[in-house]
């Protein structure tokens, strides 16, 4: 399947209002927490239905119920319901393939973007989409699967009592959006350090394997870019936008992420240059390596081609060839040899060949 | 026929309000089909003269009027008239080559775009012109030949009695660029496929057949833009449109539109440039494999020639030339060819030749 | 001379006012025709002095003065006060190599571009400066040679009595520029057609004249560029222009003419992508034909490299040389030549040389 | 030195108010001109010391003082003073290595832009600052050193009564504008003339001298757009503003202005383009002929390596080889050897290799 | 590590609140100093606390605090508390990895950006951030190590009594901005100078080491880019930026630094495309040579081939060769090869290859 659009052709055509899952399954359960807090007490709870936590959703409270796993079809509509979604917004978190956006409800406002995933192993990146739901005193958030990137978030909602457990869900919503950009960073920065260490073996040492990894990063960088460029985008109008669930104090925290989204871009921008520049760099380096045999081989050729066919000569049967019978004639013969020899060497010298 | 830019000769100086088919003659036959529908009753017909539907259209059900096949300029003639459309909309539907563009006019909204089809048989990618144009009450699309592409949307309004029954055209317009645009996702995401699959040869194994492959898909990514981007264009200008024939909560769909409008475009640029790091990375790894075949020939001729040399000047027929004579004359040279052979091996293998 | 741009050394730090002929003088004579027309009657006359046309100038019916050839200062003079322009109108006329551009006058509006001609000969575009100017009641056109692109307007207003007879100066002017833009497209789709066909050699059959023609069609869609590339922006001013002297029905015709010329656009830069890949995919394609045409000659200097050198050795005149009195010498030599060639061959098939 | 980018250490941190030539200085001695006129009278004189020249600058006539050469502070102090100047403006004037910028200060417009001179010996382009200062009734000039790039302005003043005579000191700075700018377009016609010249060599005879000529005209074209692109923002920032010393008649000559310099821009462009293209074709060129020249070696080396061989192999000295002794086994092996080659011929010929 | 973005794992997840370095530590101690001074007297001290500075941050005289060294938490805490900073600076001004920026708090404004020094050693650049924060009265400025940058702007201070003593912390500010500006420049410029200067060898010359020295400034090039363009972005917010701290005399100055970094960025700009040039012209060079190499390669071999294969055959040991016996064979033979060779020298002339 393809990597950098995916759809599914039975997908076409459906109603925007159906509540049908369009992505590949990624999980084989579904895990719905909730974790409700003010600035005095706070509840962590994993349930099995939507309905057990409605009362926390509808508390003065400030609540976060994260669904990680989407496929259950059911569960969805009865998310949708239980919360007062608008009918478009399930469906829409449904296709996991979309591209991430931003859009203000009566409501609530719906925020999807890419959450990126490294893996060690092969040096490749992976996507998965995160749905944000912010409404008064309640936060969604929707995974694809279940993972523990929020855990810091968690710990600091746990231990201090600060800010972070005094604001609301707008405040968590930054809290969240930042440790995604920030990985972010620090993927690009991962992939960065290896493309930079590439540098090394471009001219002194460019191998097909050089070759196979500036086109793995070429592709990560792509893949980079076509997931976090949308980002951008989405980040400028959460900045931009005017809402009531938006506290104004945010403004700041907002100019924030913008600031580390245009890092991130800007690297990736560079690290795209520098890719290309190294394949450059490469291809002429390999031609300039090509120079170098074909010089060796040139000379070579050369000097000894004329050699073997003086011998050549005197290997003829004539009956009458009077060279062979003087007696010197041999030593004369190598005589003429290492002249022809060293002259040809001396005229690639003063060509600057080697 | 050029495949980027068409036109013909005999429509220059032609008056813009002459209805003329302008396009190239796709079908044979010309098919009229009505769809009459309110949240209650629906009917569909199929009709040989345009005077049979108008009753239809003037009637406040909603009704969609699709004609496939443009090349009759009569019934365009009675089209224009029957439905009171502007002077100018009709030379424009016929003028099949013009490029994806949106005007309102006074008593209805012109959009024209291209449908793309995609021929699994040769990897290739056909466009046909398709128009729709939205009138209070009605709406008339127009294809270039007879297709099945909105049987989804007819089997909606068959079977539903739900929102699509109960919107007007405006909202039925929108299913039909929905579909089409997702479309455009699917067929961009079948390329796509392709063009990511062509990664495993490009190192590999370049062969004369990727390099082809490559190119084809270079000019299909080309011919896709240019039949994308000026529908991206058209779809920004409907979102900002403000007309009394888009019902306001229409926008939240349009936006739907824009976004995956936008994903396509997305894509496209990715695999544009996919396409383009791939040629390189190929003719690198030509250039590559050069070297590699160059250093080959290059290891086995050094090493040979000054050996054939030695036996060419032992094969010379002079009188006198001591060593012949030396009992194991013969043995000695094959020393010395041994040791010369080795200390070439030796100097490349330091050289890291191989 | 230059063909990008033109200019000439003693026009620098002339007075913008100066009656000064800038361009190359491309006609031998100067033609002046007048066609004045109505609703009712319409007269078409050739003139030798402006003074002859000033009263059709004047009169309420509308006038297109047309000026084939530039080149007598004299009658410039006159028409600049005949038809009393502003003192700046004609020097401007007379600067041929100037860029496209629209200007509005107190009492008319200004309007150059370049008229393009393909020439079937050598494949080669020419383009010549064409300036409009509309006033109330009167088009004055100047072409800087005799040609015959505006028959088919003429034949219009001949013939047909309705809207082009009927409507002022102004919509005669749109009808031009529909014809000089539409051509703008007519010559691309012919350059256009002889890129795509160069397709077709690329991989297949290479040869220098692809090269060759490859360049020369960058040349010319560069060219196409530089001048249409301005003429867009002057059809963007004139379709924003707020001028008495354009009616407003001609809104929805300079908004034809707008997506035409982006159509030339966007046409000319997919084939400049596609020359560009295509001079991409030759080098590259020329590229693995090296590699084809080196591995066929490694592969056979390297399989008789070592037998030559084998029968060298054979070939030489030791006294003692014991295989050469061995009974079948000279067919183990064959056996042990023929065993090392097909071992290179295998070698050669293991390694997918061939 | 940096050709695209001069500084000088030890102007690192000095204040924006201290008078210091930070150039690099051009001339050994300063020229003080000053020509005064109304539309009655002109007077030109050549002054020692400002003071000189105070009288005519407070006037009620139109003067244009003119510096040419500016290494001396002391003057430039008097000048600063003298004519009461903002304390920024002679700092700036100094600043020779600055960018074209256009400010307006309180009783005047300060302007400054690079002036281009080509050298026909060497193709190079040099580049000196001109500096303008508009004030009421008086029109200041900079110039690194003495030139006569403006003598048919003197010509026009001392001649004419017209306009430039009756005209203030803008209509005066146009005028030099002017010539700047079609002098900017009559270099890169030159150079222009030069690079499209180059296109003939490139396929049929690509030599290290062309190579040169691309990479030096592509330096020239780099710096051509270095200099001209600050002063195509400047020209763009001097028709917009909205300054009491501009007379509103000027605005249509400022537009002629920006269409001069976009003119040169957009040439610029092209040729960038066109020797971007060049040295692509130059490459693939040589690519080509390396093909053709390899061709041609493997064909010989392939043809002739079989027929060595078997030379070779008849040349051994074996007690026993039968052949030798049939009557007719030489001719019979020349046989061999001739349709041996004829074979080869005949394979290359079907592989379309000549 | 990466060069060209850089975090820290521990980092992510971190509350934006939080006093934490996030930087590499480039210093080994902390260096507090301050100057306060107004138009009559200067005091110049070095401290341990940042009490000790407190009360001159509060008088009416301008103060400039510099801190050199970030890493200790417990000092930023002071001076965070003791100046009144907002809680999120001291945080922001620890994160020395972020992208430039501007930010207007309520009472002040904080402008971080990078500092760049030229290590002659190697040709290699770095880069320090470094943070303004303009209060009234008070300037703060934070160095990741001690420097003696800004040495000229202290002498300065200390020497005139003039408009630095005068002004207040918003001209200091601009005084350190342009210092630090003036110094991207310097650096450029010699960058600038070492890249011009391979033009040389490019051509005449193309060396491995060539290769590798555009490898090096391409990469210098692109982190000069990373870090000089989003401070372009800070200097137009700076300059736009409403803020009563800001006299309005300065905007003259702000003025200034944008000419200044966009002549910089400018430069930058140039200096990319000329890397990419030279890259370009150093691998058709290099492919340019390939050819003189392999052309001569080829007349060599071409030109002995057949004379190697004419004398192999007589060589042979065939009983019956007539020629063998012929008295004048062997010179016949010699005849026949000079008459050969000198047709092959022919042949190559007339296709020119020498």
């Amino acid at each position: 399947m393809a990597r950098f659009i995916k759809t599914k052709k039975d997908t076409i055509g459906l109603s925007p209002y159906a509540i049908h899952f369009r992505g590949d399954k990624k999980s084989d359960f579904i895990r719905l927490r909730l974790i409700d807090f003010n600035s005095e007490k706070l509840n962590e709870l994993e349930v099995d239905r939507v309905g057990e936590v409605l009362d926390y959703a509808n508390s003065k409270t400030t609540s976060w119920f994260n669904v990680d796993g989407l496929h259950d079809e059911k569960i969805m509509q009865e998310i949708s319901s239980g919360f007062k979604l608008d009918t478009l917004i399930i469906p829409d978190v449904l296709n996991t393939h979309a591209r991430s956006k931003i859009h203000e409800y009566d409501n609530c406002i719906y925020i999807s973007l890419k959450m990126l995933q490294y893996h060690q192993s092969n040096d490749l990146i992976s996507a998965e989409n995160f749905v944000l739901i912010i409404k008064e005193n309640i936060l969604l958030s929707f995974q694809e699967k279940v993972g523990d990137v929020f855990e810091p978030i968690r710990e600091r909602l746990r231990k201090s009592k600060k800010r972070i457990r005094n604001s609301g869900s707008d405040y968590l919503a930054f809290a969240i959006l930042d440790i995604i950009i920030d990985n972010y960073i620090y993927i690009i920065s991962l992939v960065g350090e290896k493309i930079e260490s590439l540098d090394d073996e471009l001219i002194k040492n460019p191998s097909k394997k050089t070759l196979e990894e500036i086109n793995k990063y070429k592709g990560e960088i792509n893949f980079l870019r076509k997931s976090i460029k949308p980002c951008r985008e989405m980040i400028l109008s959460l900045a931009k936008m005017d809402s009531e669930l938006l506290n104004e104090n945010l403004s700041v925290h907002l100019k924030e992420l913008q600031d580390n989204i245009n890092l991130a871009n800007d690297s990736l921008d560079s690290y795209r240059e520098i890719l290309s520049d190294q394949l450059s760099i490469f291809h002429t380096s390999v031609s300039n390596t090509l120079n170098d045999i074909l010089k060796f081989l040139t000379i070579f050729s050369v000097i000894f081609i004329p050699l073997t066919f003086i011998a050549g000569i005197y290997g003829t049967n004539f009956d009458n060839i009077p060279e062979l019978h003087y007696e010197y004639g041999y030593f004369v013969m190598w005589g003429v040899i290492i002249v022809t020899a060293i002259s040809m060497i001396l005229y690639f010298k003063q060509k600057k060949w080697f």
